[in-house]
């Protein structure tokens, strides 16, 4: 039907989104159609000024719409601390707990020998080089508690040896968890590192 | 951040689709972010020509860029046949059925007292216009198996009684389908119309 050519392509697009497959695009784009004005316009133009304004910071890899982001470029942040995520979405995590005061370090990936990712494809020459050139004191490795975040972890703690102080995030229970919907290494983890009282 | 706050923008109005949340609106936004070029840009272009030209037929409800749809134009499928659907979803997933070659009514909704939803607001008399107007032999029911679309279509078919023949899905066993995996109304209803073999 040449008349919903247009409409076709535009849930062929929304389907690429990660989350949203073919039947959740429809219902997504006709959501649109019913609320044009309200949403669709405005979605329409927003997505177009993020898509052409976004880039990703230089320095750290986060995203935002200038050269050097927000974070980098705060000097109230200039606190000796790098904490290195795998990803920008795990850096908004680490922003929304609203505890860490330092600068980030964004990989953007883990370390892979299956898909041949190396060192250099998550900017770690880039990491060393910031912790000389930034005077750090400490490098914070808040990857994620999977086996190539844990071999990536590795990796980098061994690269900054006897250069800076290197530490990891705390693994334990979460709050609010019940132990019995644990699994058995998180529980054995908590175990192993627990405290006194 | 001001850097941050179009993206910010842009994750609210993502989290208000269908289907999406906060966090996965964030996750489509930095998924977006990453393929600027190859999906953003499209994306946001199709959106804004979908807002500026998608509109409602004004014969059936359809949506397309016309006002009057493709379905309704169609001289070929002026055979007498309305199939009277709730949502324009479900118009979408008959035609890819291929079966019907008729032409359609989208109600958008169901008669609701809680919700004070009336024939009028259904555009129940326009469909009443349309059976003597377009010269219809069946109507044909293609409602939800709920309680609200069972209600709407007793209602329609009662005012159109006497008028024109009114049929409505059969209802059974889907293709495919386990019984094990069935409820029990299904079966029931799949038994009282069992048909000799």
């Amino acid at each position: 039907m040449s008349d919903t050519k247009d409409i076709d392509a535009l849930i062929e697009l929304m389907a690429k989104l990660p989350g949203l497959g073919p039947r959740s695009a429809r219902r997504a784009v006709l959501h649109l159609i019913r609320k044009r004005g309200l949403l669709m316009m405005p979605l329409a133009d927003q997505m177009g000024r993020v898509a052409s304004t976004a880039r990703e910071c230089l320095n750290c890899g986060n995203v935002g719409t200038s050269d050097i982001c927000d974070i980098c470029s705060d000097d109230r942040r200039a606190n000796g601390e790098i904490c290195v995520v795998e990803d920008v979405a795990d850096l908004w995590a680490m922003e929304r707990s609203g505890v860490f005061k330092g600068r980030y370090h964004v990989l953007g990936g883990t370390l892979s020998a299956l898909d041949s990712i190396g060192p250099e494809d998550l900017g770690i020459p880039r990491l060393m080089d910031r912790v000389v050139g930034e005077t750090i004191s400490e490098v914070i490795l808040a990857l994620n508690a999977t086996i190539d975040g844990q071999t990536t972890a590795h990796y980098i703690a061994d690269q900054l040896e006897h250069q800076v102080s290197v530490t990891t995030l705390a693994q334990g229970v979460p709050i609010g968890g019940e132990l019995d919907y644990l699994d058995d290494g998180t529980i054995s983890a908590a175990l192993r590192a627990r405290k006194k009282v």
